[in-house]
This record gives C-alpha cells, structure tokens and sequence, in this order.
C-alpha cells in the first residue's frame, strides 16, 4: 500500500491550506474530505475580514480555495473516514471506500454540531457502528437500524441490506428515495438514546422504540474523539499547542476544530502551521528511521 | 485625547487582519506603523501558500492587503513607536510623533534580526535611548551620540543638533546625506558594545571609541520586551497563549513576533484571533466599568 507523507483530513481553510503547504514541501500528500470545499465556506455570506479577498462571498471563496488547490497540483479524494488509527510510526486511516497509510495526520475536519445521543459512546464498536459498509459482512442472517442523515446514506442501506435479514432505515433529511424490499423507512421520528437490552440494542425515538441487533448512525461527520483512539480532547475541541501538536506523535489538528474563533483565516493560518509541524515531524522519523 | 478601542502596532499581514477584523466588529482602530505594509512582503518573491492568491509576488501581495485595508476604512498612521504602558484599565503609546491611548493593545510588529549591543539594556533609560525626538529638550549644551538605521533618521539628527551641542552621527546604511554644523557623520564603523565611564556613556567601535553625555540607538524595530516593559518573552519571542494574549491583561501579539512558522497567512489567522480576543476583552472591561 503506498504510504503517504503526510495524510490531511478535511477539505476547509485549515485542511486545504495545510495540504497546500505541504506540497510546496514536496511531501505527498493524501487530501480526504468533500469536492466542493467546506459547505460552512460555500453557505457564508460577505466574509469581510480575509485578507487579501475583500468582500468577498463564501461561494467565491470556495473557489479561490478549491482553484489554489488544484493549480498546486493538490487533489481531492472524496472519501469518508471512519478511524484513524497511530500504528507507531505511521497511521491507517480506516475510509467508506478503503483503507490508506500516511506517515503523519492531519485532522481539519471542521466542527460538528451533533453530540452522541445518550448510550452512543459507551455502545460503540459493539453494537453502535459508523460504517455499515464496513460491518456489512458481519450482519448476515441479523437486523440493523440505521439513522441517516443524507441520501448518500441510501447506498449504504442497500448494500447492508443485501446481506442482512432486515433493516429499518430512519432518515433525519428530506427522504425521496425508493429503498424497498427488506428495509423499512421510517420518516419523521428523531431518535432520542440508545439502550442495550438482552443482546440487542434499542433506539429510543420521540415516539416508537426500534429494537435490532445493531444500530449504525451515518453523520456526515463524526467527533474528533471518536475518529481517533486515545485523541485528547479540550471540551468539544481537539487539544492541541502553539504547533498545532495533538497528544499523538506525528498527528497534527487544525481549524474550527481546535477551537474559536471560527474564522477563514484563522482556520487557514493553523493549516498551514500544521503542515510544517509536519514536515519538521516526517524529517525527525526519517532520521530515526534510518 | 482620544481613546482608540485597539490600538495595533505593525502593518505586515498580523497587523493588518487585526485592524481590519477589530473594524469589522466596529471597533476604533487605531493602526500604526509603515506605509507600505511591511518591508518583509513586499520584497518577497513569489508566495505559493497563501490560500486564495496562488503564486502572488510578494509586491502584488501587499498590494492586495493594503487594498484590503483601504476598502475597509482603516487607515496607517506612520509613526515608530517607543514604548507601550499598562496604565491599568488602557494603555499609553509613547511615538516619535505624539502620544496615544488604547483601550487594548495589538503588537504585531514583527521580528527583528537585531540583538541590543552589550551594555544597551542596562543603561536604557539613563545614558541610552531610542528616541532622538523625545529627549532632546534634555540635550541642551550637552553631547550625543546617534547610531541610526535609516535615512529618515538625519532628520531626527538634526533636531536633536539644534538643542545639543555637538551630536556625533554613525550611519549603519549607505550614508548620501547632508548633515553638517555640529553634527559629525562617522562612516563605516560598527556599533560592538556600550559602557558607562565617569557618567558618560562610551560606544565602543570596531575602531574608535566614541563618548558622550548620552546615546541613541535608532533602529527601525525595537525589541518587544523594549517596547513594553514587563512583557514576558519565550526566547525571542512573545509569549502569547491560543488566544494570542500576553501576561499583560489587554495586550495581545501575534505573527512573527509570536513565533516560528514566519508565514503569511500564520501571521494573518494569528492578527484575526488576536483582534477577536480584544474584543472581547473590550467587552469585559467596560462590563467592569459599570
């Protein structure tokens, strides 16, 4: 598998802005996140304080940024992560798509409004999942619920319910689509908690409850603290230093993510900070490498 | 006298951001520093990270943030600054050309390559000093010696040789000037250490020894734990935390003077975050206030 210098998670300010920087040093470098740059930046109105771009509205930022990128010669891989895993002395980056290696991580992924629902946490990796298409195989002959949050979510659904017995598919967006045959759509319920109960786990809704033996919940965007095992949080934020360092070795954060203000330009000067702790980080491990 | 609400020191790109961030929250700004934004930019060449103006020359860049500033209202007011005082509750800005108060203070004044000459601390404020114009009232029948940086500094020279009696000039730059009367202009000598001898303060040279009742240093840059008496320092640093607050409450610093990476848009997210806490502090003391 191709082992990548420097691995940059999220496409915002931060993350374009650090993957752009560490082009310029001549690392390779994996850009994972969406195409059309940072929905935050692309939905704002007049951003006034961005220097250099005056009055300026968040569309066309977006594509400054995304034009940056691309004549740098920096590439977007549209992909999902699920976890992100130090492996000491480089990192698996577990995706919807397939797994990737890089030398050293950088997470901009933004910030997520969502908190884990009640029962999220202390249930994951047992019957709470992220990725249905990563479990699918497991769930042969088994039920699954699934809360969705866009209808990409939909292909995840088929796909596990070709090999599950059933699945009841809970859609948190505008449903339009036309799953079918063993999967059930349950429109407008919210859900509230999640219980474990005689081996199988329960989502509790503001109305009925869903009983089956796993519940995958696909946000758009999963928490720091969840993405990466053993990653130091402060509050919501991802604690990091003046170097953008997180308490993982080699494993960079930068953006909305490490905390206010979340401003453009602030997101993208970490970025770049970000990198070169990077770089400084990838010639520290060649050394000891050798 | 007028109470600005921030006052920011330095125009390169942390300068800036700040004041236009601090306008944009309707703030009284006061901004000062060079004309031009700052030396360092303009003279770069090409900048390939700075995310949404690819491959910018370093003239075009400052062009742009200047632009930037000037669309935004927020005006440069071309003054060196010789040192900042907490006065508890707002600050006082002692400049060559006049004073002023802030409310908050924003140093963004950049790195300078120069260290203090040996003997230059401790004999600051009794036998050296960084301001021609300032002490010249205490100049009259007495002797000076001036060690300057610039041009701009023969018109200090002059006005410091009309109270003095004799003033004695070292240019450190290609010297093409007209100083005469009772100024000497010594070339091509460099500054090495200063002492105090039978109360008269000696420049020693890399040739001669030059003595006299008192000494200016006239760099273009003056050393940040110069400028504001009590700031804590990290090497040759400001100390700021994320915030890009220093250990004085309402002080805040940010770009090159915080630290390495010396990058553009690093300076430009810190000037953003170092305005926003100012802000914020603003808030705060005039909550106190009531």
């Amino acid at each position: 598998m191709e082992r990548y210098d420097v691995a940059v998670i999220g496409t915002g300010p931060a993350g374009l802005e650090a993957a752009i920087t560490a082009k310029v040093r001549n690392k390779s470098v994996l850009l994972l996140g969406g195409k059309g740059s940072s929905d935050k930046v692309a939905k704002a109105h007049t951003i006034q304080n961005y220097l250099g771009l005056p009055n300026v509205s968040g569309a066309d930022m977006a594509k400054a940024f995304l034009n940056h990128a691309t004549s740098m010669g920096v590439e977007i891989t549209e992909d999902k992560v699920n976890a992100v895993y130090s492996m000491g002395g480089y990192f698996a980056i577990q995706c919807h798509n397939g797994d990737y290696e890089a030398s050293s991580v950088i997470i901009a992924a933004g910030m997520t409004a969502m908190k884990p629902f009640p029962g999220e946490m202390e249930n994951l990796g047992r019957g709470v999942s992220y990725c249905a298409t990563c479990d699918a195989a497991l769930y042969k002959g088994r039920t699954a619920t699934i809360v969705a949050y866009s209808a990409e979510d939909e292909e995840e659904a088929e796909f596990l319910a070709e090999r599950a017995e059933h699945v009841t598919y809970l859609p948190q967006y505008e449903y339009n689509g036309t799953l079918g045959n063993n999967i059930t759509v349950i429109k407008d319920v919210k859900p509230a908690s999640i219980e474990m109960a005689d081996g199988k786990f329960a989502l509790n809704t503001d109305g009925e409850t869903y009983t089956a033996d796993g519940i995958f919940i696909l946000r758009t965007q999963i928490a720091p603290s969840q993405l990466v095992p053993g990653l130091e949080m402060d509050g919501n934020h991802v604690k990091v230093n003046r170097s953008m360092a997180t308490n993982i070795k080699g494993l960079y954060a930068c953006g909305d993510i490490t905390g206010t203000p979340y401003q453009y330009i602030k997101a993208a000067g970490e970025g770049n900070v970000a990198a070169l702790s990077a770089v400084s980080y990838l010639t520290e491990l060649k050394k000891a490498q050798q």
